[in-house]
């Protein structure tokens, strides 16, 4: 891990839930961590809570010229715009990386933004919590989860080990590998449309009456009900078109699900739950 | 709780996971526990692990006349016959409930064949796992679930307090009442419904190779799509105009989401999501 011992001065951009909680962990683990956020309020708590050691509520130079690595931790729609507005202060040959849930739409824009002299590593921790803000940040988050470093043939084998060990020194469960392409396609599905139905289920009529009737199970699939808004209405159309695939798709099986119950077709109903049952025995061997 | 004091001999009819559940509660509880069931291998499991007192793979007479109340646990189809064929050996005046999930098709049917002699009150423990047989019994997993007590004009003040302490004693956290008809329309969104969605979320292209890659929301989301076929056949097609209702909804739901998406519309997507978050919170204060 020789790259992180050289890459002390770590810098997050935009300190809300993830930001907050990969601050709070690399401080914890003795890198001097700085923060960039428009909030105020959110570097101001984060000092004092010892989340981060320096932080600014505007683009300070020294912060963003004296740092050895960024991470970029903004909205989806900011983070092309904050690398083209900051690049000329960027010290040379830095790694930059990202947590962002949508690939496809931006890693390319950035690297040619950036160009020979800086590397932009793509990265997608699959964590999260139904909850907003620094305040929330915790370092337990990473634990079971996995970390998906998204490679294109601008990277470097130095960049992007260098990104395989942020994910393991945050403690992440697995580290795997993806183009662009790939992750925006398996996170249209494992992903944005799980959230999709999560929403819709709740939505139904009569939902909101049921809190005494329920069982686990209606719990457990609209947990992820509760939803930052803005954040997914942008990471949902910046992947419209995988998005709708998947979508078509699962409303199509569910569909014929419901035709087999119309027709009481008990052969091919129970073909089906045969089907879901071994697919999802599988995810409990790993 | 006199009535529990009174009905010292439980006859279990149907020793899977929810019968040899129930068993294993009401033997720890001091009751002399009997079981019938069609596998004598599982009636010899559960009287050499101390599950059972007696039991028999046969209708055995002695068990049925001998005993002072009735628990029929096993399959939809089949709890109607059990009683039809077998009510003629019952005591006069016990209580008979069930632990079915549908409530319309079987109540009333059961309740005309039994006649003034003896009392079904119906009940719902909503709980379960995604395992199978009383080698999986055990009796932590009523501790936090509902339990619904399914009440007709035909039910007594005293078979329904019988019932409402067969859910206390076995350790639920919250006991309701509805009438079978309110019972089936919410069971039909909150727990057929949701079956229904994580089977056909497991079942779309690709799933199968996703292990690597997924996070907790696609786990929780799927970890219904294990299912015991045959049971759930049964339990959909009993309640088969009610679960299309809410299917329909459901894909109705999903699919002006899609479409939302499709158009760029941010603010009536948003809007959902504000719906959906609102909605789940409340779920979160009870």
């Amino acid at each position: 891990m020789t790259e992180w011992i050289n890459k002390r001065k770590v810098l997050v951009v935009g300190l809300g839930l993830m930001g907050g909680s990969y601050a709070m962990t690399l401080k914890r683990l003795g890198f001097e961590v700085w923060a960039i956020d428009k909030s105020k309020e959110s570097i101001e708590y984060a000092i004092e809570n010892k989340i981060i050691d320096k932080g600014d509520f505007r683009d300070n130079e020294e912060l963003i010229s004296g740092c050895d690595c960024i991470i970029m931790a903004v909205y989806p729609s900011g983070i092309v715009k904050w690398i083209e507005d900051n690049k000329d202060k960027f010290k040379k040959h830095i790694f930059i990386t990202d947590v962002t849930g949508v690939k496809s739409a931006i890693v390319t824009k950035i690297q040619d933004i950036l160009g020979p002299d800086y590397e932009f590593i793509a990265s997608h921790p699959m964590a999260g919590r139904e909850t907003n803000g620094v305040a929330n940040a915790n370092d337990k988050m990473f634990r079971d989860a996995n970390f998906i470093v998204v490679y294109t043939d601008k990277n470097t084998s130095e960049g992007i080990r260098w990104c395989e060990n942020l994910g393991r020194i945050l403690g992440f469960n697995r580290i795997s590998h993806l183009t662009p392409e790939e992750h925006d396609d398996i996170i249209a599905y494992v992903s944005q449309l799980t959230h999709c139905i999560a929403v819709s289920l709740m939505n139904c009529d009569g939902a909101q009456d049921m809190v005494s009737y329920t069982g686990d199970s209606f719990r457990d699939l609209t947990r992820i009900a509760k939803i930052n808004e803005n954040m997914w209405t942008e990471l949902f159309f910046m992947n419209k078109d995988r998005l709708i695939k998947r979508m078509d798709s699962f409303i199509k099986e569910i569909t014929d699900m419901r035709d087999l119950i119309v027709r009481e077709d008990a052969e091919n109903l129970k073909e089906k739950m045969r089907i879901s049952t071994a697919r999802r025995k599988k995810f409990d061997e790993k």
